[in-house]
């Protein structure tokens, strides 16, 4: 077992990757070349633009300003100095609530730690069981709940503590739901006319002989809800289309790549392939060849347009239904509409740019089913996966590949590259594996069956902390795959795994440590250089880029991605929660995390995060509900562990806890999850009654009536990728961002006249 | 062990107790004296007067008729007449689908146990297992799965049949379900214009320091429904003045009954005296004695009422809020107001007398809390009343009693008495709990907060099913109380606790059929005989009756106590779905209970029972969750069984059945669930419009102005007591009713033309 130095060691090796992460990213950030990668979101915001307009050369793609090099943090002030409120309307409320999820872990630990600092270590510092004990021992246990013997009365510290950390984690939760709860009010108060905001979603409609799905709708509207249905817009499957329109502009791409390359060299007329990757088939004259092929694709694209409209059967049984007033549409929304609760299913819409079209059409019926089947499939996911990843593992052995490809035989046969091959090769399956494991646990969401992107992301985010749950932390404390575990659980009573588990936890303490350190300080490091970006950036660059609209789309912003980010946080706060009573020396490692996160994320929101959508921080309860499983979790181990450590009359004392703590979780769940799934009619009235006073004359029909259309029926492109664009409120957004930009962020001209030399002029200098 | 002979003697016994009741009940009944106790629905609805108004003294006690005693089942097939849609008119939806509990009963179990008999039966039969074997079995164990060796092939019959059980229980619980579901419908949309379906229950009024409750009622309504707000009627806390009304009551049948003594002996002016119980104390004359006292009281009472309108304090933060339409209504049931989800709660108003006024005013905060402490109330009860009882029976010895009464001593010393004392002590503490605990459940149930009568019951029964199944299903099988079970629970593996429960199961079919006989047989038809009733009913008619409105008091027709009589259903269910596939020979006697209940209660509910409320079977998911809930114990103890009978490769296929009843029930669920829960748009759309062409100029206002008065400000006592007669649909009612009493329940003329000779004449003749 690791012993303080050895953790000293380790710590100084992370805090040194750590750092040489910060100064790559100071030094690659300062680039011009890299500006695209560093800064997309003041690309996207149309603040900044590609700096190889003017210059130098060598200056376009290189910074020869030395001194900007000096100042390598400057970027953490910068990156806190932005007000709340404006980062709201900077990057919206998701980005601005998601960062306060390590703001709630900064505020739950600091405390914690020093507490437990102060009375838990000199509690089992003072004592001298492990130094008589034949164990295997480290400092770091002479300082955790080991070091007491067994039967102490010194426990009473240690539920003493469990009772204030629990009592403080409520009351920090509680006080944090409030004021999320108020930001979403707040911001839903404070946003302008809205498509979503008069929009009801209607499913399942069911199917009728005589009359189309658009005219059903209209009909059933204008009888149950008279005075306030406005207007509504079917959904229609444009599968077939979006392929269309891909290929399309792929194609249109290829053109304006030989376009461009005939005008510089006008003297030979570009030439490509009709085969395979243009590679392969008869040659021919590239733009004449384009020209026809979008041609080509352009009729059929126009006829598959005019099928779909025409066609009955292209109407999938969904429909975005408007109302004249926000109240109709509250009202719509949160109504059962007829007897049967199977058809006209009615939810409050999502932003247009949130839709999940796909899943529109589902019905009623097979939604249970597909819960099942990915119910069933997760659960095999989770306890099975070692199996297929070992039947992989042992196909993908040395014999297999030689078999497979006989001419690399002789190179596999190389005692190095065998070896490396050999150390490798078992690794890779589940590495892989692990890689993918969002993108399944999304696309098994995606079959559940919900309709708008964020709620896909927040499902996929609560089977990942499942899985992170029993494959992370559970299978590291017990150390046996998620399957030898469920063996042990079915096994074993319900009183003998708390015990099992807990019992095991402070000889971990020193492995977790080092995990916070390698996952939580170096690879959060690891995310601010954006390294897979930047070489994606500059692989397509270079290989693919044809036009200026091409760069646009190499540069990948990403989001915050709340279905794999959230949950790994959430592991820190199991690990703090689990261990601020049993070993508190890991507290500040966790607190480094939070901290550390904090700064990172906070300057990735700012300056390359670009979200998809705005669900107004929808996920906010899920975030609570998770930290509150954490807590009882912890709860239980404690007892379980103290159970093991002949303090069993202490068993009653720490079971109110786990009953107290779930009581709380009811309590906020009745008293604040309504605020971010209901819609309120007070506030709806009061948003009417101004909007009417306001523009008594506002066509809201012709406002609404193209808000809910399949991307692919918008025209351009770029509406598609920022819808904000098109919505009024996008305007101010916009104001408040330049405003921002001039602030903290860089901008072209440096005569700006701001007080913040930091990081705008270092930036700013590279541009002369 | 119990063998078959033994099993018949009981049986024999049973059923002869059971002929027994039946004949007591044939006799009691057709004697006039006791008609109020065996026909007081009829009685309730007017179509019965009390048989003492003519014809000779004896007969107006005894029945004379010798020919009426010779057809003592005569009024089984009259129970069975009265078609579904007239006695849903006559006893209300809520008593036609209680009934139907049974029917589903006779639905999954005839089946069942038809294909039970026909394959497994002779699969158990055909083996010699037991035969050879050194443990004691009777011949019932021959049928049951303990006669196939272990490790057989022949489990394969038993897990196919497992399929086919849980198979046939869903679907006809899904039918079941959707004819509930229709029935509600149709009962909901039939209903003429009632209070409840424009009222809404608004509760946790935020206090206002400028306005008074009724003021900021009016007003938010005004603002966030003005299309469709009508009037409100606030809640007063009227305890105070309700036992003042019930005192006045008192004294006035005590008046009514010294004026009637009067009247008949004029000569001596009654007296009484002013002390406890009229005997203690200064004697006065009764007649100006209770005149000054109601007179008091009345004086008391009137200011009483004037302070209670007047002071603002007496208001409690609550109110019944009517619309216009019911679409208005069913809008703001099913919406949230205001972005604070704890204050202005809007719930569909119960029916007027359903309402439970006391928990009117409980602020948001305290419920969790409230609920919190009946949990934990509720977790100790059902593990930890043994404890207690054991303590009260500790104390409740001979010594103990000598000490407290001395003067009994003498008696008690008598050896006989002794040893009755000594037998019959220690189970009366317990026998006394028992008969308590619905009550107990209740008023748990009523500190958690519920609103409304019907939704106490639904709690209440839920908790009282927990308690069977823990305190009657497993401590018979495991022998052993709760709190003995809690132990192995804790110390049980997951997968242990099916297979020592399972293990247990074959062996205890004796004692269930035993059970079944003596609980379902012969105290079913203990129900029909209302010993209670009748023996509290002649009592009262002997030392308390005074007048004919203390006779019409006396008389208590009792209603089916949904609460206590719906888990004990429950219980059989569980028993027939354990053991279908384990010991098939249960399953008749499980038959005949279902039958046999259903007859009895079809006519309990014709004749006797008067519900208190309506709630248009609201109850039904409740009903088809604890079966489901049923089937999936009895799914885990197969499996658990037969695991212990080496046939352990059945595990996996076996763990499908659960999963996917569990999914069955989520269809269900959200299929069904919402019918009995919300309050469709379309529908209150449709009755809103055809009232509007039918009675365009009805006062609405005018008739909802009162309907939602404290009981206590309704002048009349009857009022209170049956208040639907104040309502319009009530007339309707009385019709069907009418025209129902001629055809097939007594009535006090001959001479009616039915067509159906058997009660009604037998009844009839008595009165000549």
């Amino acid at each position: 077992m690791a012993n303080l130095k050895d953790i000293g060691l380790a710590a100084g090796l992370n805090i040194l990757g750590a750092v040489l992460f910060l100064v790559a990213f100071a030094f690659l950030r300062l680039q011009p070349i890299n500006d695209r990668v560093y800064f997309p979101k003041w690309y996207l915001k149309g603040a900044r633009e590609s700096p190889s307009h003017g210059g130098a050369f060598v200056r376009k793609f290189v910074n020869l300003d030395m001194r900007s090099y000096l100042k390598f943090l400057s970027w953490m002030p910068a990156a806190l100095k932005m007000p709340e409120d404006e980062l709201i309307s900077h990057a919206g409320l998701d980005s601005a609530v998601y960062l306060r999820i390590y703001l709630v872990g900064l505020k739950i630990f600091s405390p914690i730690a020093i507490l437990a600092f102060a009375v838990l270590v000199p509690v089992n510092w003072t004592n001298d069981t492990l130094k008589f004990s034949t164990l295997q021992h480290s400092n770091i246990d002479k300082l955790s709940i080991s070091n007491i013997p067994v039967g102490s009365k010194r426990f009473i510290a240690h539920l003493t503590m469990a009772y204030v950390f629990t009592f403080w984690t409520c009351y920090v939760l509680l006080r944090e739901y409030e004021i999320v709860a108020q930001m979403r009010l707040r911001f839903l108060a404070s946003e302008k006319r809205r498509p979503d905001q008069f929009t009801v979603l209607v499913r399942n409609i069911p199917p009728d002989p005589d009359e189309s799905i658009g005219e059903l709708v209209e009909h059933f509207f204008l009888v149950n809800h008279p005075d306030h249905y406005l207007t509504h817009q079917v959904v229609y499957n444009a599968n077939k289309l979006s392929k269309l329109v891909e290929e399309k502009t792929k194609m249109q791409n290829w053109l304006d790549y030989y376009q461009l390359k005939f005008e510089r060299n006008a003297s030979k007329r570009p030439t490509t392939k009709t085969g395979f990757l243009g590679c392969f088939g008869a040659k021919v004259d590239a733009i004449d060849y384009y020209k026809s092929e979008i041609e080509r694709i352009e009729n059929e694209e126009a006829e598959e347009r005019e099928k779909i409209i025409k066609d009955s059967k292209s109407v999938v049984p969904a429909a975005f239904v408007s109302f004249r007033t926000r109240w109709g549409a509250a009202v719509c929304a949160q109504t059962q509409q007829t007897s049967n609760p199977t058809v006209w299913l009615t939810e409050w819409a999502p932003e247009p740019r949130d839709v999940y079209w796909d899943n529109l059409s589902i019905p009623f019926v097979s939604l249970t089913v597909r819960r099942l089947i990915v119910a069933v499939a997760f659960f095999f996911l989770n306890f099975f996966y070692v199996i297929p990843i070992a039947f992989v593992q042992s196909l993908a052995n040395l014999e297999g590949i030689e078999k497979a490809v006989p001419f690399l035989k002789p190179l596999i046969e190389i005692p190095t590259i065998k070896s490396f091959i050999q150390g490798f090769l078992p690794g890779i399956a589940l590495k892989i594996f692990l890689i993918l494991l969002p993108s399944i646990l999304m696309f098994m969401s995606k079959v559940e069956g919900l309709t708008s992107i964020s709620s896909l992301e927040r499902r996929a985010a609560s089977k990942y902390y499942i899985f992170i749950f029993f494959n992370v932390f559970l299978a590291s404390i017990i150390t046996g795959s998620a399957l030898e575990q469920l063996k042990t659980y079915i096994h074993q009573s319900a009183n003998e795994i708390p015990r099992t588990v807990g019992e095991a936890i402070p000889m971990k303490a020193t492995f977790f440590i080092t995990y916070v350190m390698v996952d939580g300080w170096a690879g959060v490091a690891g995310e601010i250089l954006r390294l897979k970006p930047l070489v994606i950036f500059h692989l397509k660059n270079f290989f693919l880029v044809k036009t200026e609209k091409d760069r646009e789309e190499a540069m990948d912003p990403g989001s915050i991605g709340f279905d794999s980010s959230e949950p790994q946080i959430q592991l820190y706060f199991l690990l703090g929660l689990v261990y601020a009573a049993v070993t508190p020396f890991l507290l500040p490692f966790i607190l480094v995390f939070f901290g550390f996160s904090y700064i990172i994320y906070r300057h990735q929101i700012i300056n390359v995060y670009n979200q998809e959508y705005e669900s107004a921080a929808a996920f906010w309860p899920s975030v609570h509900g998770r930290i509150i499983t954490a807590l009882i979790i912890s709860q239980l181990l404690l007892l379980g562990l103290l159970s093991t450590k002949g303090a069993g009359q202490s068993t009653p004392v720490l079971l109110v806890l786990p009953v107290v703590t779930f009581y709380f979780h009811r309590y906020c769940k009745n008293r604040y999850e309504p605020t971010f799934v209901k819609c309120p009619l007070q506030e709806a009235m009061k948003k009417d009654t101004l909007e009417r006073a306001r523009e008594p004359g506002f066509d809201l029909k012709g406002y609404l009536m193209n808000a809910y259309v399949h991307p692919v029926f918008k025209g351009d492109d770029d509406d598609e990728k920022f819808s904000i664009a098109d919505e009024p409120e996008a305007e101010q957004v916009l104001v408040a961002t330049k405003r921002q930009s001039r602030r903290n962020t860089p901008v072209p001209s440096k005569y700006n006249g701001s007080d913040s030399p930091s990081l705008p002029e270092i930036v700013n200098d590279q541009r002369l």
